[in-house]
């Protein structure tokens, strides 16, 4: 079965946590949108019987369509050797993703703390004081949290030695982070060897080499979750 | 089984949405730090082994301890005849809950747009800004998708004539939306009549009903998600 993505085709976003497990699983998928699909993906959307997600991304998997990030994840997880398949162990992992996807919201909200549907432009001064919340108090605390769950389980993953989508999730989130707080991560980091180490391990995956290095990888840009605004990286 | 949910003692917040799945099940359960537990809940927290939660809430369902409000529903529901138990259908309440969870994010940055760990006080003119473009523009999207889906059903709750978590959940944005604005609700509740068929109907479930008359329920206030600042609902 080949699967097929949606979400907007020229940003990272909350899309690239489902390409990385993808990726690294070597799932056969096509990203629709970024075949010239965006009015089939808005016509999902909008439809009216179903399982109409409120927005992208979403997986279509046989006759399932699967909105929510993290629901896309626990779908994929143990189909793919990306989660365990005991109830217990599937639990945890989604937890941890739903903890990630808490962490991406506060992401986002760096920039646009007057809400998603004014330009970054139209509040500057709000996203200074934000962000400047957000690296001093929110940062430590939730890297901290996975860094210390990392060094309870051994490492070098989040359970030991065997991989899960949220290590995937865990990469992604160092890789953004760096981009849109260098100044702030060389600082940061330090704090987290055994986070900083997880990061590695999964750049060095094979699949997830060959996906960063291929063109199926989007560049990070000013219109996704992590953007580079050199005011608020003080 | 008695369960055993941990959550701050003094707010519905987050926690609400497992309290009210609780008890329309008529599940056996004691909320743990509303009997003296807050010190339990913290130490859990802190716990290097097991599955610590990032924060609470969380239910201890016998050796399980499971974070994140979306994931207790997600394993509470088809336990309790509040979600199918095929995968297909499970997936989809789940995903519509992760959808009232984004939702209640941005309800929260009504008050705190500026970040978590600041007063509101100390950001009032941001919590105005932003709660203009969360009346203006999120709102009527949020409930307009509710809405549609109610009335692609056919009623009166979100897959027709049976209930699950999400319903309830629904029933407690409309409960806070109305606490916190109560004259921009009055506009905004015409356009989803059905949604607001919905409540009603959750609110004359007799397990409902009955805990929202008991001590058990905890009256809104402002150190919850949903607060009345005159202020904001111009």
């Amino acid at each position: 079965m080949r699967y097929e993505l949606y979400y907007w085709p020229t940003i990272q976003g909350r899309g690239e946590y489902v390409r990385l497990a993808l990726e690294d699983a070597g799932a056969d998928y096509v990203d629709v949108a970024r075949r010239g699909g965006v009015s089939r993906m808005m016509k999902m959307m909008d439809a009216e019987k179903g399982t109409p997600p409120f927005a992208p991304p979403f997986l279509k998997a046989g006759k399932l369509v699967i909105g929510q990030t993290a629901n896309i994840l626990l779908y994929l997880g143990p189909r793919h050797g990306l989660a365990p398949k005991a109830e217990a162990q599937r639990l945890w992992v989604h937890q941890l993703q739903l903890t990630i996807a808490d962490f991406v919201v506060e992401i986002h909200d760096t920039h646009h703390p007057l809400g998603p549907t004014l330009y970054y432009e139209d509040q500057r001064p709000a996203a200074k004081a934000r962000t400047s919340e957000f690296l001093g108090e929110r940062v430590p605390k939730f890297l901290g949290y996975f860094e210390r769950l990392i060094h309870a389980s051994g490492g070098p993953y989040l359970n030991g030695r065997r991989v899960c989508y949220a290590d995937l999730s865990l990469f992604q989130i160092v890789e953004g982070l760096r981009y849109s707080f260098p100044n702030n991560m060389k600082r940061l980091e330090r704090k987290v060897p055994r986070l900083i180490n997880l990061h590695d391990k999964v750049a060095m995956r094979p699949n997830i080499k060959a996906y960063l290095s291929s063109d199926r990888r989007i560049p990070f840009n000013e219109d996704g979750i992590f953007r580079r605004y050199p005011a608020l990286d003080r």
